[in-house]
Formats: structure tokens, C-alpha cells, sequence
């Protein structure tokens, strides 16, 4: 894939080469369940709480039991919110998300509603992001729990979590974040942000496919969504993924270490190609907020086009880019995301995401800004919608 | 670990070298996330598709699409069983397992007893195996589900999964089997062994820990566990945890292509160390049937000692030994599996679980058989009961 420009790295990302070094001998060597008794596992063990208290350090947890390792974001995002829901259901039967969450977090609301539990989907602006008055109006006595993301995944707006936070703390409502996206890239602390529970997940920050963790305050205890073994405190069933684990915390350090360094290129480069795009591409929205998003993210929508075409256009190229979530591709229905935003459906076909990684050159993103502009042109060229929105004689015609 | 003899590959097994060798271009080259459209992520799609035609191919399902790659065996348990109840919950809420599964099985039936659901847990005879007789006496009208391990994680016993299916497929009951333990091990055909579920776990046959899959037969619908995404056909969200499913699909590949030649041997050295042990130390029982047992397995109560004290002998001189399920050492209680086999609570306490694996060799059986003995007699000679049993004097002095 030498030639490739992959601006996708909100999709996923490749594990960094130390992360794998890292990984690479629980395979083979140190492959002892965890569980066991005899030394190799004990030693195995130790390593696996040594990880623990590295990722509950990094990620500002209250201590190491904090720290629950997981298969990935959505089953974090599924654990926490059914499993607090179904903790605190005699509580009240209220819940609270937004409507621009990822669908880990919006299918899990849906189904605590077929089971009797009422939701509040609370709208955004323009831009993406939630009003903190909005949750202050929108909790009542028997609200139990409300999860917003940290960051959005398809725009990159970054949501306002400590104000949340404040209004939401002195009522005992248990606060949940989606920090998927958020985590390796933004500055993370799960007590700054003050909330109950924090999900991430490895693969968006250079780690391996198939693990993540879930941050829970000790005040909290989710009903499991995996009962079995007594492994994780019994609260995730399951022989622990020791190799996926051992490079998570790995991949986590990494990215906090050099996060600032990392940070300062990809900024500057995304910012290049924000600013090239609508310089050069006429009727072209910035979709997210201006300033308050992810580093690494650039999206927009482009008039009179179809984001899938687009993309389909760009990868001939070796461009590899998105429209949105990777999770629904495939689905013919604009972006959840962009709809609750306001833009119209036509508009919101446009889209198309590109998300920065450590990897991208200055040299890929200028010739992203050679090949796209007439890419665009070329596919207005061929839309009807265009030519009749331009030309006010094929208007009149139609 | 050179000098170590492990003798735990129920409780997890090494990754075999070819396995992590198929796994790693997907961690730094074929990163794509599968569900995006480009065409290095279309050709990762490709690849779990074949992974995904292989697994079902060789485990005997009708369809790839029967095949739903989960994060292991608890995932695929847990999934499986409190999906179904939940989809048939208006049909009936009457749901049978045995009292020997594995608790991954037997805690997600607790699960579904607080939500309701009743349960019947059919006993076993003296080697741990079910009687199809009395599940035939269990069925109700209302019964939705019946979930039947395969094999004994802890004694080995294999089970009659055929006869009980065929009790189970004209009512119309939905029918798991836990096959965690006998995939890889024994020729494992979904439709030959006539079940509508299977769970297995990549890391008990030589691949990597974290991944497993969940045959599911077309007619049967589970409530997912994991909401979110659209992967496995809306069955399972989350990012595919690509190197994970191939590292299993070429793990099972292997296992099924050498399965003869490696349980002729394996067989060969867990019948000497059988035969060593009974003939070696006295007062010692073959736990599990004595024919009817997966070829890897040998497990035994040796009375008058501590499992645990056994294991930290071996332990010292380098074997890995079990004395249960690693799931749940650290408990004080004896195995659940012994117990309900009739065994006696003094005699459960002295359980040693010896499973075999491809790299285990006659030298290292011959040592094991060295080394018990002495071990066996250093704790008797230390233990009351058994002065108390042995000699007449104390026994009347206490």
C-alpha cells in the first residue's frame, strides 16, 4: 500500500509497529491464561495489572479496578449504558443521549426502549454540538443516566462533557461518554471530565482490532453483559485478550507521549487541506465545528454530488476517505449526523470525511488538493441537479 | 519457558507459530476497517469472507452467513442464550442446561432467572455425562431453549449432543451446545450433531486469545447482545476484529487438517500418564468417563490432599497443572462439576486436571510421572486426614 493516502483514520487506523513488538510474545511465550496458578500465569497476570494501572493512570481513573478491558468501544458503550439501566431501572426508567451518537451508543438506547425504558434524544446546532441548557432542561426526577460522546466520529465536534458534567453531578444522574474517538487525541482525564463511565477503544489510536476498555467509577456497578468467569472483578466474563491488551495500554501510552508532537503536524496539515478545499471547491460546507473538533478531522459537504461518488472517484486515485461512520457504510440513507445538524438530505449526500493519522505527508495532502477539485467539477459536470441549480435556461427547461 | 511441561491446554493453549504469522499483515498492512469502501478495505472484506466460508466449511454449517465472529466463547455463550430467550420470551420461558456446563453457561442462565425465566438444570451420572432420558422428562410445552456443552471443560466427558438433539428437533426446541472445549479436538459437524447454536474460542485450539465465533442456524433469531453497527448482518456491531478471525479461521484450518495425527499422540501420552498415575499413587480417582472423553484430558481426585497443594508442588518443578476451570480458581469451593458427580466435598478438594497439547512429549510424561508420586506422599505424610484414615492408633487417639 506505498502509494496509498489513507485519510481514514477515524475508521481505524494500523497498529503501530512498537504496539505489535509488544504484543508479540503473549502469543507465543507468555500465552498463559491469566487465571491460572502456576508462575507463568502469575507472571502473565502481573503484566495484565500492570497494564491496568497504566491505562487508569493515562486516562486520570481513581484507581486501576476502574479499569474494565473489553472486545472494543461498542461493547463498552452497550455494558455500561444497559448494564447501568438495568441496574438502576427501580430508580427511575429515564435515560438520556444525543441524537448525533454513535450507533453503539443509539441502537443500546433503543433497545433499553423496547424494554420499557423512555428516552430524550437531545438535539445539536448547527455545528454538531449538544447545549448544555438543553440537558439541564431535559433531566427530570427519574432520570438515571445520560451518555454524550466526547467527540463526534463523523464531524469531530467536541462536546462541552465538563459543563454536562457539573449540571448533572449534583443530582446523582450517572454521566457515560463515548471517548472513542476522542482518546489518543484529545487530552483525556476521566476525572476532569467527571464522568461515571468513559469508553475506548484500541484500534483508533494505533492499537489492535478486537480489545478496549471501559473506565467505571466505583460508585457505579452495571449489571454485566457477559456473565461467566469471575475474570474483571466479575463484572467481564471471558479469558482476558492478554496480547490485544498488553498493546492497547502500549498504543496508549504512545499516543499520550507523543500526542502534543503528533498533534502539531497533523493540525497543520489538516488545516492546509481545510483551507485548500474551500479555497479551491465553489459551494463546499465545512460540516463540525470550526475550532472546537478532533485535530485530526476535515469534513465537508460538497453541493450538487454524491459523497459516495466522490469516494469512489478518490480511491481510483488511491485515496482511501469516508462519507461517515465506516460502521453503516453501505447504507443509501444520508448521515444521521449531518441531518440532526440541519443540513437538508441533498446536501448531507455530499459528504465526505477525512481524518488525519501520524503517517500523512505534506506532500499526500497537496496532491489530495491537485486531485479533488477536479474530481468535484468533473461530477457536477454530470449532475442533472447542477446544471439546472447554474444554468438558469436548464432551469427553465426543467 | 524451555524447561516448563504444560499441562493446561484446556485452559489455553499457545499460538501456533503459522497462526501468527497468517495474523500479522493485518495489524500494519491490511488495517482497513472491512465495513469502509475503498479497495484495500474491500479486499480485507474479501479475506473475512473466506475466513468466514472456511469456518462454516469446516464446522459444518449450511451457510457462511450461519457464522457470526464474536469476542469468544463467553460472547458466543452469552449471546446465544440470552438472545434466544429473550427473542422467544412470548413463546414460553421454560429453559434447560445441565448442572456441569461451564459457568459462562451457567451465569447467563442465572441472568435469565432474575429476568424471569425459569430453569431446569438436568444432573449427570458419576462421569459427568447427561442422560438424554432425563432431558426427554424435562421438556415442557413451554420449553424455548436447551444449551448442552459439548465436551467438559473439566473432566472431558464428551456428551450425547446427537441423541439429545434428536429428542429436542421434533418439539421444535431451540438447541445450543457449548463446543468450546471439543472444536478442534474432536470432528465437530454442526448439522450432524443437529444444534441450532455452537460457541467456540480461537485461543483453545492454538490460536489467539480474544476471538471466537457463534454458529447460528438461519431459523433462529438471537436479540443481539452487542448493538451498534451493521457487521454479521446487524448480529454482532463492532469493528471486526480482523487479524483475530483470521489468526482462528487458520487455527481451526490446521487443527482439523492435523487433528488425527496430533490426537494419535496426544492420546498415547494422556494414556500413560493415566495409567502411570493410577498405577503409581494409591487412593486415587479417574475423574470423567473413562472412554467417552476428549483425548487430551485426564483429570483425577487424589484423596487425602489439597488440589491446590498439588499444583504448587508441580508448579515449583516446573509443570502447569489445573485443578478445574481456570475461570474460576481463586475460589475455595471444589469444582461444581465434581460435586455433581457424586463426589464428596474432601475427595473434589484433591482434583488435578492434566490436559495435553501437540508439544507435550514422552520425556516430559515420563517426568510427570516421576514427580507426582513423591508429591502425592510429601502431602499425605502431611496430612491428618490421612493419618487419621491409614493408622488405626491415631484414628483412636483423635
Amino acid at each position: 500500500m506505498e502509494n496509498l493516502i489513507y485519510l481514514d483514520h477515524a475508521a481505524t487506523t494500523a497498529a503501530d509497529s512498537r504496539v505489535v513488538e509488544e504484543m508479540l510474545p503473549f502469543f507465543t511465550e507468555e500465552y498463559f491464561n491469566p487465571s491460572s496458578v502456576y508462575t507463568p500465569s502469575r507472571n502473565v497476570r502481573n503484566k495484565l495489572d500492570e497494564a491496568r494501572e497504566k491505562v487508569a493512570g493515562l486516562l486520570g481513573a481513581r484507581h486501576p479496578n476502574e479499569v474494565v478491558f473489553t472486545s472494543g468501544g461498542t461493547e463498552s458503550d452497550n455494558y455500561f449504558i444497559k448494564g447501568t439501566a438495568w441496574a438502576l431501572k427501580e430508580k427511575g426508567r429515564h435515560i438520556i443521549t444525543s441524537v448525533v451518537e454513535h450507533h453503539a451508543v443509539l441502537h443500546a438506547f433503543g433497545n433499553l426502549e423496547r424494554q420499557g425504558f423512555e428516552t430524550t434524544y437531545l438535539p445539536v446546532d448547527r455545528y454538531g454540538m449538544v447545549n448544555p441548557e438543553d440537558l439541564e432542561k431535559a433531566v427530570r426526577p427519574d432520570t438515571i443516566l445520560v451518555s454524550i460522546m466526547t467527540a463526534n466520529n463523523e464531524v469531530g465536534t467536541i462536546m462541552p462533557i465538563k459543563e454536562m458534567s457539573e449540571i448533572l453531578k449534583p443530582r446523582g444522574i450517572v454521566f457515560h461518554t463515548d471517548a472513542v474517538q476522542a482518546v489518543g487525541s484529545l487530552d483525556i482525564n476521566m476525572q476532569d471530565l467527571g464522568v461515571d463511565g468513559l469508553s475506548l477503544s484500541a484500534h483508533k489510536f494505533y492499537g489492535p482490532k478486537g480489545v478496549g476498555a471501559l473506565l467505571i467509577r466505583k460508585t457505579v456497578k452495571p449489571v454485566p453483559l457477559l456473565h461467566g468467569g469471575s475474570q474483571e472483578r466479575h463484572r467481564r466474563a471471558g479469558t482476558e485478550n492478554v496480547p490485544g491488551i498488553m498493546g492497547m495500554a502500549k498504543a496508549l501510552e504512545l499516543a499520550i507521549a507523543e500526542r502534543e508532537e503528533r498533534n502539531r503536524e497533523i493540525t497543520r496539515l489538516r488545516d492546509m487541506l481545510i483551507k485548500g478545499i474551500m479555497e479551491k471547491i465553489p459551494d463546499t460546507i465545512l460540516t463540525g465545528h470550526p475550532e472546537k473538533r478532533l485535530p485530526n478531522s476535515a469534513s465537508f459537504c460538497f453541493r450538487y454530488v454524491e459523497g459516495e461518488s466522490i469516494l469512489l472517484m478518490l480511491d481510483m486515485q488511491h485515496v482511501a476517505a469516508s462519507s461517515g461512520s465506516a460502521c453503516t457504510s453501505g447504507s443509501l440513507n444520508p448521515s444521521h449526523v449531518l441531518l440532526s445538524m440541519g443540513l437538508p438530505h441533498e446536501i448531507a449526500h455530499g459528504s465526505v470525511r477525512l481524518t488525519l493519522g501520524k503517517e500523512n505527508t505534506e506532500d499526500q495532502i497537496k496532491k489530495v488538493l491537485e486531485m479533488l477539485p477536479p474530481i468535484i467539477k468533473r461530477l457536477r459536470d454530470m449532475s442533472p441537479l447542477y446544471a439546472a441549480e447554474k444554468s438558469p435556461t436548464v432551469k427553465e427547461a426543467c
